[in-house]
């Protein structure tokens, strides 16, 4: 489990739940079925064309495994991992025995390539070279997607909230229309409440944070390109540490000197 | 038929109807001829005026081809054919005989070209190269320029507005002005909501069903392009598989072990 | 003349007064001379300081040259043109006379260089690479900006709308005050009604077929580039057809075959 | 002086108070002392988080020099300049005596380094290419965060306003309330008048201008560049002239056969 | 301490309480404690979800590193520090001993490289050009997240308004309705008030000043590289000084010849 994302979304919910209690004793008066229908629905169904309805499947995946899930796979734990790969490659040891110590998925992949002795050092380095280029182009699309649907909630809510208006005026004209305008119309308003709520509690913090990961993603499977490059190289240890401690920030690199 | 984006569309009509029948019994009250002519006529100039008359058959074709129609060529099914057509080349079958035997298009257009036999390995390539490239600049361009038409829904639902409560305004001052203001503001939004319907249900979500095929069309010509090189270098198909299988994501990957 | 760019200026027009027709009969009452002043007056100035007065002269040459005349320089027939200068070059036809049998500008510039005998083969084809890269940035640089000028019609809209509001403002409370509010709250809208209609019908899509006109503009000019290296190295026409019409989407294609 | 700019802000400046002239006689009405302290105080208090208030001495440098001074120093002009100091650079003159004809600070800079003569040819173009692509980053980064200090004026305009109608309300409930809530309303709308005035008549297009005048001085570092190259190779006048009239569109461009 | 951007600070907070002042002699009016609970609170709970909790503490350290704190490391300092190791680099003095004379970081980081004497020059280069670009995306993406973090305050603005004008609505239609209405919508207001100004005289110009900031430090970071090129190449200081200088713009260059 992925604590500080399902923190976040607490935090959300208890801020949102906290200020409406904060603006009426009685918080059942935010909620009306049809509101939420045309917001959620709406929302629905333009991601529904927008992504292709058989590539929504693919979107909760994304969202349950790099929001929701663990995201343990630190880096400075993978490069550790890259370096003892290379150590024992160094050492002698066959690939075929280093494929099951590496930890993480495209890892494995590059060292399983090697290990198969097919393909040639360069052609390995490309083909890898090739895919993390391609993961990354895919997930940051499907990420820059999912940032975009931000923009559907506030103009379902709007939609909502005009449906409401035309029908509170059309029937206006009556007796005791003027005692019944005022509470219609804060029904009306309850549309547009929701389409902000989802778009700035939820759809949109998620999305920014699935940039973030997805980035961190990238990062990760450059580390793995260039150590794999040091693996088939049987490279100089000091020399992979410091090269991969270059992805990172100062203060998270790895001292290869206690290592 | 591509069934996935016409179910989009319905669940977007299904939500939108369902949406209006929750606010009011009478559906007929959200339907005005000349907020509809406003909308829609105003939308249609404005896109006579930027896509140039001309290449609007161009507009409708992309949204047929593209959203319509069957976008079942797969790029698993892709690499497969490119792997027997290598396969085949490599037992030295005549690249004539291959021509039939390419299912796609552009592949059918590389494999002619080397059939030929006049051009040399580089120009070909180069040629495709180039052909790919262009294919990608125009038919993103497309794209961008559908997705910006969503802009104009909006806009024009806006003018309606603007329009009608202009002409309410200055029929105010009458004798039971105040008992005709309230339905006829209302009709004044039936615009409004005509605009918000038309850009965010169907307009803007095509636009990024659209962006969504046009990108996996060029993944697609990149791997025939991939592919033509490997056809005449008669590459080893181990090769061949693990190269265009880095296209894919993990889970798409065609197993050549199983091949 | 160019057709279709000024159809699509007449719909623009004819939907513009069917649309406040079927709103109002008397349509006199959507015209107010101040309101006009202030939003094309307002557009103007910040066009003028935007753009450096002096060269909204180039604006409207851009806009005469690129929307209004014909653009008929089609690309097929330019690479017609191409091939045989190309094959004449390749029979021995000196340079010289083949300067005149250049349709285009920018293509006669380049065979005029080769004719000039001065520069080198590839000095020749740097400068026109350069020159070609340059028109590019000048032009979508300029089409850039026309296309920003969009945002100006509805700020001064909004603008005008707001004076009305405080001159209105500023006389309510007299006698028959009521009575007056709703005309001249209508004839405050006039204004923001111009800013969408000038924006939305007629700036900003002009400024997107300007960006058409633009990309095709940069297509035959690579074309151009293209084939000037193909008339100094004197290519195999194929290779020439094959090549250029990569330029061209598939069913826009010269077929050499028949040619 | 660069007279078109100047002319630029007179006409806003002219189109304003006609516009305001127009809706009201007695234009003082628009006039709010807090209404602009609100909207000059704030945009200026935003500006100077942002650009660090140490360098808004830079802005208004970049103002005067950019906008306000004359811009003379035209390309052709300087092509000349370049031409004629290749010239006599190839006729044997020394570098010491050509710096003083360079009429350009950058090509006075390049010329002076070929002068002292002690870097080699390589070392010097590497040099000015460096320091010709810092200038634009700087320059271009610096133009677009004063276009996008237009964002602000909008926004405390928006702000003045909503500081107006808490008072206004907060008042609401007294005996002529009513009598009063007009007049206040449209002093409340005055500070949003200011905003929009502000950035659509003036931060935005001079934004713009500030761009134009950015491209400009880019190109013209170009034409150094490649100039000082040429005059490092002493190269033929006719190549220098085909070659840095490239930056230029064909209207513009030096004849060197009249030359 | 880094004085201007305090004051900054402290010219955006007067403004406002002046603004404020001017508005209403009763400050106390625009003291709302649940509509800041909502802006806050809102904004809170959307940046944790967006950048994940666990990161929010880099968030500040950011904040409290560029904005705060002493930005006092010159780049023209740095420059003379470059070249003074690079002087004695010349005259023989071990690396070692020069370690200790980089008064910049990374400038250590890269002499330390140099001085350990396990890899090889072009390793070193490698290294540290990996890291200033790693750096640079790494900081650029935390800045343009922090900037877009200005969109939540004036939604969650917006929110809170919705919800109070809902509440407001519902209890409508009582007996002295009609002279609440007034304070309770200024009440409502306040929550855009305070969306407004967070956004526009904080959280915005505070996330440009961290960009200036970035694009220096990334500048320095340039600087430093070059810099260790030509400690390992032991180069001529004319040509460390004129190189380096090319990053200043022409006012802050050091001047060599005064050295």
């Amino acid at each position: 489990m992925n604590i500080v994302s399902i923190i976040g979304l607490i935090i959300s919910t208890v801020v949102l739940v906290t200020g409406l209690k904060l603006a009426s004793d009685d918080i059942s008066m935010f909620f009306d079925g049809p509101s939420l229908f045309i917001v959620l629905g709406g929302t629905f169904a333009a991601t529904s064309v927008s992504f292709q309805l058989n590539r929504l499947g693919l979107l909760l995946k994304i969202f349950f495994t790099q929001f929701i899930n663990e995201k343990g796979k630190k880096s400075a734990k993978l490069i550790k991992n890259i370096m003892q790969i290379c150590e024992s490659a160094r050492s002698g040891e066959p690939y075929e025995s280093l494929v099951g110590r590496a930890e993480d998925h495209f890892l494995k992949e590059g060292v399983q390539l090697i290990a198969d002795g097919i393909l040639e050092s360069e052609q390995i380095i490309n083909i890898l070279e090739h895919r993390a280029d391609q993961m990354a182009i895919l997930r940051s699309e499907d990420t820059r997607k999912i940032k975009s649907l931000g923009k559907f909630p506030p103009a379902f809510g709007m939609m909502g909230t005009t449906i409401g208006m035309i029908v509170l005026l059309a029937n206006l004209g009556g007796a005791d229309a003027m005692k019944m305008i005022g509470p219609a119309m804060g029904v009306c308003l309850i549309t547009t409440l929701y389409g902000v709520i989802l778009a700035n509690l939820f759809v949109i913090p998620v999305g920014e944070n699935l940039e973030v990961s997805t980035r961190e993603n990238e990062i990760q499977n450059k580390i793995i390109l260039e150590g794999i490059k040091h693996i088939l190289e049987k490279s100089n240890p000091i020399l992979v540490a410091e090269d991969l401690n270059s992805f990172l920030l100062p203060k998270d690199r790895l001292d290869w000197k206690m290592n």
